[in-house]
């Protein structure tokens, strides 16, 4: 039980000591506890963007894993900070959305979630601005130490959601969705996933974004002339606004948060 | 004994071989040793920037930690490297000042520095360029391994200081300062410590840099106007100047090492 | 046998969810395995970059080490995946050619390299664009785990070279070379060992590159004018064309995969 894994998910970069910091106090408490960064290089204050990628690595780690994910604009606000249990796995955030995706995809039964009250599984000194490490870090590093959930604090049902997540429905064959991040090859990833939009595999569609309509849909990114716009199927299994060997995102002026729209015909 | 930690601070980037080569030389030398990255994105051989870093995170890790930071503008000229002990952690650097701020720290009885001066806890062949990997990975590994601190060199007391690690008094109520650090926001990190100059939470104030004059103390980062210059606590209790959702480096052009001026009000 | 050692070295970056991934599939086929990130920053696509990197890393690592190698232009193409026993230590890649380097550098027997074709050392469902996760990654941790190399498939002996990685003789005093990467300081690393190469030390000599000459060897980087192109040897080895306190990959507009001439006077 001693050695389990916690996970880092961040917007801290990597260029300053708050990643240090996070991993001593990790190690001063459970010290045979291992450390995996999953990254740290999530657009600052970006929620969206984390809660996607939270969501896209937690489901291949084992059982019992802790996924510490400190993407917190409110931080020093009353903002509460939380711990959640879904699919025998363990989530330490602040409450706001980040682990929206992640618990969806977590398994069927609810999640467990808690507010994290219990003041001595955190630091004594409590910063306004830094509780990745003064919060976040020690509750993940207790929690792999043996505490049970049921010390941190009580369950709560009322936990934040983000609305964003999911493409809500125009019309009968119209989505509206989000840029969920854009990938280091300037892959626009969106909220529309193939098991739920499969249609478009069979039937024409458009998918719009920025005034531009994509038509298209490539089997991989390497099946486009160059600089053409097409719709993928990303490894997340979520569709892709891709630009063959140059950046959809610059050519889109797009990023992760703006608009898109999927129509699909069905006629 | 054998499964210590030892944490990496450096200024080699993460996109070269150096750091790969750094952990394998440990693993082969002490392969139960653990690893963890602070950081290696400190600016090319900036010292000071290096030096508040390593000083901001080693107090979080447990006792017996092993610490390695290699900023080392003076590879292949004659700069000893030392071995050093402080508040129950050990520090391998190269002895260019780098371990100022963190064996300060450290605790109140003096730090016991070694001079490197045994070849047989180095590799073989040592390059003019990589001490990272010849000298100071071995040495740490070897430490790991349970090497007493003894058989790395004699005790010296001439080891190198940084002079910009701390303010220096201009006249009764007015300081010279430094810039140690522009975290990932473009907040100025300064070195005045708040457990000296708090007298900034009480008395007016006007810290000057680059010809602004900052007479604001805001709570969070969030608690001023959109650009607006202004001073906040950091979380590593020094004062920060801070660009609210702007940068102040950006804004002011100034970066580490850069002069800052604090006078407070005692009227 | 269980707590071995992968490393991963690839063309990712640290931005998104793909390294997060691949160290949850290690850690769920391998719970006791240590994973060591070598670098995520290859240039994307760029495979004799990544062949001089890990080759660069991989000496230093203990025997049993598993170096996971992933740049991979042909995902999704009908390239094949191997297996490279070599040196004692083990090479996870796509057969590109990316482990040219490393394996010549391993040892004096020819390495074993093996087609992986056993599809239940694989994840059940295989994307087409994320082999990392789905192919290279459970192939390390099945390996760290005890499965025989033999179990992943038949031996091969047509595996991909690069054919850049060595130089060509233009004439008996002139050779042909290639930009193997570009460092962190804009350093230009070529594929002139100094090995090879020793009569650089001892006889007049130019190199070419865009255009320029460069007639000087130098020492360490500090024993340079400032901007002045020269070469020294790097740390690898390798000849390296710098500018002081300058990038030459800038000056010179280079980068990996450019070629470069050598001629040495042997009057």
């Amino acid at each position: 039980m001693s050695n389990r894994l916690i996970t880092l998910t961040t917007d801290f970069g990597t260029s300053d000591y708050f990643i240090g910091a996070m991993k001593g106090v990790i190690a001063s408490i459970a010290p045979a506890a291992r450390v995996a960064d999953i990254t740290h290089e999530i657009a600052p204050y970006n929620i969206l963007e984390a809660a996607f990628v939270i969501a896209q690595a937690a489901p291949y780690f084992p059982k019992g894993t802790i996924h510490v994910v400190v993407v917190d604009p409110g931080v020093g606000s009353d903002r509460r900070a939380i711990l959640a249990e879904a699919g025998g796995q363990f989530f330490v955030a602040p409450d706001n959305g980040v682990l929206t995706m992640a618990l969806d995809r977590a398994g069927t039964a609810p999640a467990k979630v808690r507010s994290i009250t219990n003041a001595k599984l955190a630091l004594k000194n409590i910063s306004r601005t830094f509780h990745g490490r003064d919060i976040f870090a020690p509750a993940a590093a207790h929690l792999a130490r043996g505490v049970k959930p049921a010390q941190f604090g009580k369950r709560i049902q009322d936990y934040g959601r983000l609305a964003a997540s999911e493409p809500t429905e125009l019309s009968p064959n119209s989505w509206r969705g989000t840029i969920l991040k854009t990938d280091r090859f300037g892959n626009l990833i969106t909220n529309f996933h193939i098991g739920e939009f499969f249609a478009i595999e069979t039937n024409p569609f458009v998918m719009r974004a920025a005034g531009a309509q994509i038509r298209r849909l490539a089997l991989t990114f390497s099946d486009t002339g160059r600089g053409e716009l097409a719709v993928v199927v990303g490894s997340s299994g979520y569709l892709e606004i891709t630009a063959n060997q140059a950046s959809a995102a610059a050519e889109l002026g797009l990023g992760a948060g703006a608009p898109v729209e999927l129509q699909i015909e069905t006629s």
